[in-house]
């Protein structure tokens, strides 16, 4: 054995150890802990700040796009946002415990499905400093032991927060194994973590889609893979009286988050033929003059005649930019089509007036939220009352969509008999 | 692209397709194809019987196990307790459409998670012909195609079954495809099935663990794996006072199904020191009468002179027969760190008067199903109430222990706003 499997060994080991004991905790010591948490990433602002500005300058180095830059920085109001972070999670309903039913069978078999910790979690991502805090808090309060291999580029940065994390766990009389960085970037040892079934119960890669392809491949571990969102909206014949809405939402869709970096931002907007020329030009000119670039299929540049023309690779692509592409259809049929085929299954809207168009959208378009006239952006663990959130799901298994605390959580079936034989 | 790829891929699409029709359908449409399923079983008994005699032929002549035979055998009254099963699963409730949580946000968004159909599910499992009917109707009654690998002693069997349910589904007017049966037996396929990611949304395979394994290492579907049981009782000090209990639950748990040859069944009793004088020789009595061999740790020979000894191999092996072996612990600590170091986490229980020590017991022994007081044969779909059941996940993920017609469900969210931005 390598050395670095040995070191994935330990891994994967403590982090088992550690989930033992975070199972059997009651909820006030993990809020307990976690306030702890909290409080000691506040007072380490300056050693965090220290960190982040080696990546910083790192990042500088090699010249990464400043959107990344800007993501990857740290400074006094972002740690304090991590702290309040956590301080939320701790402040969420234990999921550890609850009753998800219980019934008394015929026969007097008492009956219930009782919701208990994972155990160990692997978690892939990128190189957002403070999704390491929420990850780890998320899991503390879930009872869970996380393994967490950050993006590379906040190296330094991940590695202050575990350790402060670590530390304050320990304090807090925790296996501070629960909260584990992996201190190494060689990628060779992914693969040998990936093997780790017999200490690792879920692994959760959230980035590009090499990466995930990639983990699903070598992985014998289940995993629920984040992928990110080529979301649509869909403006409906019956929208032609809700111009004002249809204008905000299509807009707020692509641009509410800066640079349109983001997972839930829309990337294609369908309109149907017959509301098309009303409606389009009007859109693309609000999206225009908010600094988006509009790309139209031939259609759409009959009516509005600005655009760029879309090649076919538009329709797969996600932007992650202030790019839209548009497209003309002749039916809800085939705007539903397209989505299926084209989409990611993560967030896809209607924009309609009609009650039966919704619900047959809602039914067909096989994604993991569906917005009837509302914004793509709303897909959010916060948004929709999860607290935090470790990541949103586009598979089908488990957890579907933003993922809670909740979603990292399995149960056992207890059943209870007074010398009951069959 | 080879032959048995673009046979496989044939089966993908044609799954995908039919999934897509079946995801839309109103429950009574599905009722009345799942009642025509079943009829149409029961007046074709006599072809289903004549095809199983092939199998129960080459069976012979491959000299498989009396026991296994019995299992493969068909005969009217059990093509008959088939169509029953089915028009049993037609009577549940229908799971597609179900509001599993429901709110309003502060900002008036209506949030809905409404429980919709996984899509399309290929299924591994060995040699009962009825396991074929049973997962055919749950995949209909849940709204999936299903894709059905059976072992190759019932092959003849599986294909009159499932040629018998594609007529009948194809009269009531839903896609045959729906259901369908791998008609190859080369084990070629399976590594190409296995990366048809793109169509199928879920493996189970149910199974040998060299199987699973297999599957596992090859899939880049998600896998709920179906591993068979080594379920332990653990007879606690409290239990001196219910000796009359005792002895029925061990004996029911290990011999109420034919030959012991089922994931539930118990193959190891652990005894608490204080008691083991008192219970073992009885319970090791009880089992003898009923011919089941008994094997013991030194500590259990010491007290009851009968028993052959153990070896370390016994307590990693399910026994899937009239075996079973006895230990004997120093406390309840002993006993939960040896049942999960040796057990397969499906179903372990606890013989106790001890409040406290049932909630210990519950707490940290990391099992799907965990009985106090209660046979481990209790550990089944219908004696949970699910009605039939697809298999007992092993897994932690999406679904533990028995799965019902729910478990092959996922969700979406449904998020409605008038306009709602962000």
């Amino acid at each position: 054995m390598d050395d670095l499997q040995t070191y994935v060994m330990t891994l994967g080991k403590n982090a088992r150890r550690a989930s033992q004991q975070l199972a059997t905790l009651n909820g006030a010591t993990k809020v307990h802990a976690l306030h702890h948490m909290a409080k000691a990433l506040r007072a380490s602002a300056s050693t965090l700040v220290a960190a982040n500005a080696k990546d910083i300058l790192a990042a500088n180095e090699v010249q990464l796009a400043p959107a990344l830059i800007k993501r990857l920085m740290l400074d006094d109001k972002k740690v304090d946002a991590m702290a309040t972070g956590i301080e939320e999670i701790a402040a969420q309903v234990d999921p550890v415990g609850q009753v998800i039913e219980g019934y008394v069978r015929p026969n007097g078999l008492r009956i219930t499905k009782t919701r208990v910790p994972l155990g160990v979690v692997l978690f892939f991502y990128e190189s957002r400093p403070n999704v390491t805090s929420d990850a780890a808090a998320l899991c503390i309060k879930s009872g869970n032991a996380i393994i967490l291999r950050g993006g590379k580029e906040a190296f330094h940065s991940n590695k202050a927060i575990t350790d402060i994390i670590a530390a304050a766990l320990n304090e807090a009389n925790i296996d501070p194994a629960a909260v584990q960085l992996v201190e190494s970037t060689d990628r060779a040892l992914v693969p040998h973590l990936l093997k780790l079934d017999k200490y690792i119960d879920l692994v959760i890669p959230r980035g590009g889609e090499n990466l995930i392809r990639a983990v699903v491949k070598d992985s014998t571990i289940p995993v629920l893979k984040h992928f990110t969102g080529n979301c649509h909206l869909y403006v409906d014949r019956g929208a032609a009286d809700m111009e004002k809405f249809v204008r905000e939402v299509c807009v707020n869709s692509k641009t509410s988050y800066p640079g349109g970096a983001v997972c839930n931002a829309v990337e294609h907007l369908l309109f149907h033929k017959d509301v098309a020329a009303a409606l389009l030009p009007k859109v693309c000119e609000d999206l225009i003059a908010k600094g988006v670039e509009v790309r139209g299929d031939d259609r759409s540049r009959e009516i509005w005649k600005k655009g760029k023309p879309t090649s076919v690779e538009d329709w797969d692509t996600e932007y992650l930019a202030f790019i839209v592409s548009t497209k003309i259809v002749d039916s809800m049929d085939d705007a539903i089509a397209h989505i299926n085929e084209h989409g990611s299954h993560h967030t896809d809207g209607i924009l309609t007036t009609d009650l039966a168009a919704a619900q047959k959208f809602v039914q067909q378009v096989d994604s993991a939220s569906v917005m009837i006239n509302a914004s793509t952006r709303f897909a959010d663990g916060g948004e929709y009352g999860l607290g935090a959130e470790i990541g949103i799901s586009t598979d089908k298994l488990h957890a579907r969509g933003p993922m809670g605390a909740n979603d990292l959580t399995t149960y056992k079936w207890v059943v209870t008999g007074d010398g009951h034989v069959r």
